[in-house]
């Protein structure tokens, strides 16, 4: 039975196979990044974003988080962003002991950051005493489900701007917020003013796959050598970069986005439709958070699923679908939740 | 044209792309390396090695080989290696970045360091104004193609344990070495008392595939923790992992280390017998350093081949075989030598 | 007129002056902390806590609070301690940069931290995605005006150890809080179960004299290699350890604490006799909140004299007594407050 | 009996007593180096160079290079030094610890190193994998007793900024070479090209007092922050400045290193004539290096003064004269030697 703990419990598109194994068929290349492929996975990544960037392939989405914004900070600077924040609570300080820079975290509002939230830590500039705020990060889709709107972003690129200050978007899931929001890249990234974008694949069907993408040309020897300092320049790169190919061409990052998107859609449908049970906190992407009738129903559902008890209390569990998640697979979540 | 400049230009083996497909095909799996896959993995490193191990998949060398040093290291302890050593020369500090500990460099003897060439520096232990040597650092094969005997590795295992420091192993051509030496990894790594094995695959035909193999149980957490600080706590950790099982089951590491081999034993006995051109190091193994006529002979090679030239002055070149050169490819070099 | 804005707008006691030129008299030394007066500072130290003690003399607040940390840390292992602390928010992330290591910060309550508090942080313990709680770091007095009981100090204490955790104590003002609460560096540290003792001297009569006192034997090598690394292994050391020996000796840093506090008390009184004037937080020692008629009575009173306006809206000042605050230096503030 | 092992053993000059006695009772101040004594030493340091300098006060040597150094350099930079340098073998890879960087270090000419030595180097430059050198350090007095003459410096200088990089000075006893060359501060230090200055006083009768001195404007917004996360922003840093008045003006520092110099020579001189002595390495400032007969009257010699063993086979030692070393203490020398 397919998994709902989150979208990398699942596997590899066969899509990306098919460019994984193409690359290899090519034989021989030049290491490190040096090669046609990477090159062309890059330009194809400038063109979505419809800009020039300075791209890097890395293999985890803490190290394109984390050697992205070290790119953009001095040790004394610091990374805004939301309590539940993916470089906060998920990496065990990875960018504190990389760069020696801090995360400043405020509380947000439905795990979403507004200018509002970030002025009361500008007061700290220019007071040696204190970590300086350089970089204001947020993931979309955050942590909680929720998602800017692409004005929201544009707002805050334009409020970091004003204060000297560099925007960061952890995409993770950033294509299910594109199918959620019929957006596009150049239109959410590329034109909001975003300066460092993590460009997630893994979690959308892609084996192993993630891009550092920054729009600030003055950070791209920090990006450089943070790369390899940071221990991702590979040597067979080629066989990251060739992934992207086939994830972005045919638009396959969308329709996989599409799958997962619309089980989503369905599963929260079918679940509301269930006495006792009530989808809590959906939006229209991949991620629900659901509160189930008890406990009882949750130790019920946890023998034949695999998923994550967020709130034991309130009995509240979150379900993530897949790009491989299919209708059978949320009927069967369904019927045995009815069964219980 | 097969490259020959390192044997990371070379692409996948086909037995590594089909365990990547079987494990794709055994769908979902939970994440982060908690996962049957790569438990079962571990299982065979810890089989070969011929003792219990703590077990890290990476995905690139530079990150197997601090993650593994800096579990075993303070900050102000320091690693003593040769100066070519590729933690000094090729990973642009990242043990200093990520761990703070230094790196204390000697000469050594053709790329080759012994116990007399530590001890000088052991009169630092417990002098608070220095760096505290912890760590002995040798790569097998070494930078220069030279290999450590088997028992020149338990001498040095036994002088680092004399003086409470540890021995590291960089194994990322370790295949290439116990082919060569007709040996194994218990007699090489597990029974010589080495510490610490960098074991490296991607340089001998899987796609992207490194492990840090520590024997050291008292620093198991600094090493868990350090992988993920490290950014190299993959989700879909199954698909390196995976990639070792089609690695090391059937013996797939040996006869791809064999081809390589071969062909460079074949390359340098033909090699030598052309007028003017003479293998200058070799050691049975698949790094060869070849003094050629003169720059135009290495001109007009370049013209047709990829490779590195090591010494402009002596005309010195360096060739290095994969695991899918062939008999043509060889052959090929050989009558373009010839040619010019 | 003399300064109101911190305690260390004031000197150097005549008898810590006395001190230096008496170590001075006694002619050379062996540098880097290996005299005989560092020696006896250190034994002075340890009577005084009633226990044995590794012991460091620094020339700052930060470098005994982040070198005696760094000491009880590894990079993934965290801090935690309340949003004000000065760690926290005056320390320019200087653990991190220097440690690798994070800061958990709580919410607390009048600025202390309570068991509760930390607490719901235990449930990282374990979990290789996220930090690690190992020091629980309070303020002696606290950031705020506050102060721990020594009842309540031993709660911590004993909470930090069932959990396998530490108890530090920054004590930039411990002599104001042993003094305001009639106990002993005995009662208060030694036999709390702290762990790690930030010995702050500076605010309170000292030229420069912070001393990083630990009970962690096993950290012992930690501290005195990162206090080399930490750029605070001074060659006159002497000149640093005396001065403890001239605050320690009769009881001066007693003495010094008195004078401060009593003007605090004084002070507080007096305030409080003035119409519209009120002091909003005093907690018997020589820090105080006062909220003030208007805007423009601060104006009046900062044309006069040094301090801080903590709360722009509400009208607070802080106002801190020294060590060289005289009852004339008092009686002069309450005339021109009441003048205004 | 005064020590020989090295300047440090020395203590306070009375002037420098007595600026500090002067600066407290000029009464409260503001902390962390707002107040008028730091902004009048600051600008004493200034006239001394002959240009503006961005001046920082700190409380070791090590701190000075340390976050001097830091300020110029990105994780992935390396400063350039002799084997022998002071913050390679004697700061316990601070700069590791504290910035990330690493220093590459080279054999040198007489403790000196010259364009020659950094050229190799400099191929490293724009290659990702390596280490990029970016500060050319070197020591005036070297470590070994030698010392840079002014051209030299320049030279040193203008090959650094020839290839983009920037020359540090330590100068833990610059004090002592200038007057050995008849040189200045201006001369030596302000108009040769050097970028930054570690400005030691602490070895020449301060009591504690080093200055970072940097000439890269560029580089000062990262200087006064890493003196804060270098734990050096010292509260009461007017009575480290006002120690620097003490030094300067008058010329005590000039007048000190004539004092330890001239004791050097003669010292010298009359070792020279006792038979079976003979000093090998004596530059015409404070430090020699002495051949002694044999081990047994380097053993004698031991048990009446202190100093170091430099070669034990070669029976070498150290001897240092300090800035209060009087012709009655070397006789007392000289009597003991002849005595043995």
């Amino acid at each position: 039975m397919k998994m709902f703990g989150s979208d990398n419990n699942s596997g590899i598109h066969p899509a990306v196979i098919d460019a994984i194994i193409a690359e290899n068929d090519r034989g021989h290349a030049v290491p490190y990044g040096e090669d046609e492929t990477t090159k062309r996975a890059t330009e194809l990544i400038e063109k979505l974003m419809g800009k020039k960037a300075n791209v890097h392939f890395t293999t985890t989405g803490t190290s394109a988080n984390i050697i992205g914004l070290s790119g953009l900070l001095r040790p004394y600077e610091a990374v805004v962003t939301i309590n539940s924040a993916h470089i906060r609570v998920d990496e065990c300080n990875a960018l504190e002991r990389f760069n020696g820079s801090t995360i400043l975290d405020v509380e947000g509002r439905q795990g979403k950051i507004y200018p509002e939230h970030v002025k009361p830590l500008l007061s700290a500039h220019g007071d040696h005493h204190a970590s300086q705020p350089k970089v204001i990060s947020i993931s979309q889709v955050t942590e909680i489900g929720t998602m800017y709107t692409v004005e929201e972003i544009k707002n805050l690129a334009d409020f970091a701007h004003k204060h000297d200050m560099y925007l960061h978007v952890d995409g993770a899931r950033i294509a299910n917020a594109l199918e959620a929001q019929e957006s596009t890249f150049k239109e959410m990234i590329g034109d909001t003013g975003v300066d460092l974008f993590s460009f997630g694949g893994t979690k959308n069907g892609m084996m192993i796959g993630e891009a550092i993408v920054s729009f600030v040309p003055e950070a791209k020897k920090n990006h450089i050598y943070s790369v390899k300092q940071g221990m991702q320049l590979l040597s067979k790169m080629r066989f990251i970069s060739s992934q992207f190919i086939g994830y972005l061409e045919d638009d396959l990052y969308m329709k996989n986005a599409k799958q997962a998107n619309d089980m989503g859609r369905y599963l929260c449908e079918e679940l509301n439709k269930i006495d006792g049970v009530s989808v809590v906190d959906y939006q229209n992407n991949n991620m629900l958070f659901v509160k189930m009738r008890d406990e009882e129903m949750i130790r019920g559902l946890a023998s034949k699923l695999y998923f994550y008890v967020i709130d034991e209390e309130e009995n509240i569990i979150r379900l993530i679908t897949s790009y491989d998640t299919t209708k059978a697979d949320v009927d069967n979540i369904i019927n045995t939740v009815k069964s219980l």
